[in-house]
């Protein structure tokens, strides 16, 4: 393998052999293989694409290049889920504890946000004590004891995604759909879950911008999670406008025990259970989606996902008692402001983008890897598509450190939500299942 | 100028600012922009391409990357010839005194061989004490007394191109037209001759394989050159055949001896006449192509040229006998073999790709950049197409250490040679001239 024939192979349009993939990506690793050769190809692979076998083996490569976690003689069946990210997602932090208490394992090794707003990560960070740094031992055994466990990026799991993504972040060698799928399943398939679901955003709030990028991105991850043996299905779902009523860490958490309540916004919820119904019908543990739907809608309804959620705080050595009062027991910001409606009527559209650089202002997420979050940070009470307000009730509710920081912020928060006079109904919310 | 923004750019396909190209350039010149960044935004390049005007600024910016000598104050035109290579071209060896006798001062800076040959600093150097790395005082000196000096690259001169040659080399980013153009013109502008000529050679002898890719190089020089300010001209020429009777090292300046001497191969001669009667158009010394062709044709033929060519080889520490005895004076190799015609006909084709390959083997050129070449090696007497032969008549002299090696490439050479039945003539040499 000469790393400059395997690029020229690529800039020239051939697909390159699996064994010079993973020659490749093993040198890279190694540092044996110069960054510039792999920032070249990378960028060659942005221009002329891989074809599913070289993702896949791209992936494989990426995978084996650390540890793989092997769940494989566990009693239960282990799934996960994967989310593209996007403004006001907080399912992870409902659907690991709900799929735990229908008899699924779930090892989720979540990442930080690096963009708009926090990642699952930051937004379990915000829970006083949470610890999402555990070793691996540590993170079989709360698996163990509670069905599920998310923890943070592990250094010997898909160490070259961790080297890749660093240079393709400063290459501009990021919107690749081969690059992302191999980065996205190198992590997810070093967890060992047997089954996978991935939900696929679309829309302004989104990575990917336009329907048909989802699709693509979400049909290269169904072939890569089958090229490895894995059961896979994804939901493409809308994210022209944020998810939930909260944007940011704390209160995403807040946001997220509610739905744990069964109360909660009906569109993480309704988001939540379907995600999780992919996740049991993919193990064999529902039939049917109706099944699936219908059991699982009682697990939040009767409590059981709570108490899962319950557990997994107090295993990972959080104030297990935050389940119970959020309000009270998560950080609380320097302040906080309500922005009123300019006028009456319909909220017709809140612009998940604007929304986002609106909480990224706020200090609810990064503007470079090494930024500090302000868990506090973010929007609370936000108003959803169809929802009717009189002219002067708020809009949302803005929480930063200081009044300052809040007042500059202001008009450009209310200048994300669209009022109209005539009634209006939110567009669906998942726009396709894929399996 | 963020680094990554500028690679967004021309991924994206805009056009980049001249103060981004300039910083970009500047940046990875003092090493504080990584490698990889230049990687990426070469590979960008590579499939973007670049307009005129982005490939001057980044012409200039490699240019004034280092020092840029300055003629303007000389009493002489200064004017150069760049040729992209072939097999067997030793013109620069009699343009530069030829040019000098003329009138015009020609400060060139030639490079090493990378590929099938050697380059014209490697040819000198089989001159006896010939001294290819005067400093910029002494190369100026040679200029002023002689009216022409040859030189290898000197490190204050254009330091970016070097970088980024070397980066391109192991990257697979060499092929592109902008690059190609910005790698030229930077060394060639930092030289300080008014007037430029370019060689643009294509056919399987050269870089550019097609006709086509010659015009679009072609094309890139004399936009840049123009932008740049300098008189230019280029012919377009064919490289499917090798130039002339020799390819190696000693035996090329030893033909270019001969043709110094008014005798010598007629498509050397004729090469060397309309390169330099470009330069001395473009220097306004000769008022029309007629013209000039007849003044240095009467300056080879009556040793006007060879005497320049004889005092430079002295300035320049070498032993200027070698104009009057090159077969006793140049490096004999160890062993030298003739290959035999197996039939009897007519030369239809000689190719230029083999015998290069052939050269090469034989010890004449580089696989590497830190190989040495055997300045003695390479083909002498070679047939040209349309001579006729007779079985058993040589068709080529080998030259090699010794004879094993001869041995081993004998049949090769053989098979470089075309022989039919039916006379023939070779294709026009010349093929456009553009300005």
């Amino acid at each position: 393998m000469l790393p400059q024939w395997v690029i020229e192979n690529k800039r020239d349009g051939r697909s390159l052999a699996p064994e010079d993939i993973r020659a490749f990506v093993q040198a890279f690793t190694a540092g044996e293989l110069p960054d510039y050769q792999m920032a070249a190809l990378a960028m060659a692979i942005y221009f002329r694409g891989m074809t599913a076998a070289e993702t896949a083996a791209l992936t494989d490569a990426m995978l084996h290049s650390g540890d793989v976690l092997d769940f494989s003689a566990w009693p239960r069946p282990t799934a996960d889920k994967h989310s593209t990210g996007g403004i006001g997602d907080k399912i992870s932090l409902i659907l690991a504890p709900l799929a735990a208490s229908a008899g699924l394992a779930v090892p989720m090794i979540a990442g930080r946000g690096l963009g708009l707003t926090g990642g699952t990560i930051d937004k379990l960070e915000s829970i006083p004590g949470f610890n999402t740094r555990l070793d691996v031992a540590a993170f079989q055994r709360v698996l163990a004891d509670v069905g599920c466990a998310i923890i943070g990026p592990i250094d010997r799991l898909a160490p070259a995604d961790r080297k890749l993504y660093a240079l393709r972040d400063v290459t501009a060698t990021v919107p690749s759909i081969p690059l992302i799928t191999a980065s996205i399943m190198s992590k997810k398939l070093a967890e060992g879950a047997s089954s996978l679901v991935f939900d696929v955003k679309c829309g302004r709030g989104a990575f990917m911008r336009t329907r048909d990028q989802a699709q693509l991105l979400a049909a290269s991850l169904l072939d890569t999670g089958r090229a490895m043996n894995r059961r896979v299905s994804a939901l493409i779902t809308d994210m022209e406008q944020p998810l939930g009523r909260t944007a940011g860490n704390a209160v995403e958490v807040a946001e997220a025990i509610e739905v744990l309540h069964g109360r909660g916004p009906a569109d993480v919820r309704a988001l939540t259970l379907a995600l999780t119904a992919q996740m049991t019908l993919l193990a064999g543990i529902h039939a049917d989606a109706a099944t699936a739907a219908r059991e699982l809608a009682a697990r939040l309804d009767d409590g059981r996902a709570l108490e899962n959620f319950r557990r997994m705080v107090a295993a990972q050595g959080g104030d297990a008692r935050i389940a119970d009062h959020p309000q009270r027991l998560l950080p609380q910001s320097g302040a906080s402001c309500d922005v009123p409606a300019p006028r009456a009527g319909y909220v017709a559209f809140v612009d998940a983008e604007k929304i986002g650089r609106v909480v990224l202002q706020l200090g609810a997420g990064r503007c470079h890897a090494d930024a500090r979050i302000d868990p506090a940070a973010g929007i609370s009470a936000l108003v959803q598509c169809g929802d009717q307000i009189a002219v002067g009730q708020p809009l949302l509710r803005l929480h930063a450190r200081d009044a300052a920081l809040i007042e500059k912020i202001r008009a450009e928060a209310a200048a994300a939500i669209t009022i109209v006079d005539a009634p209006c109904s939110r567009p669906p919310l998942i726009l396709e299942t894929l399996s």
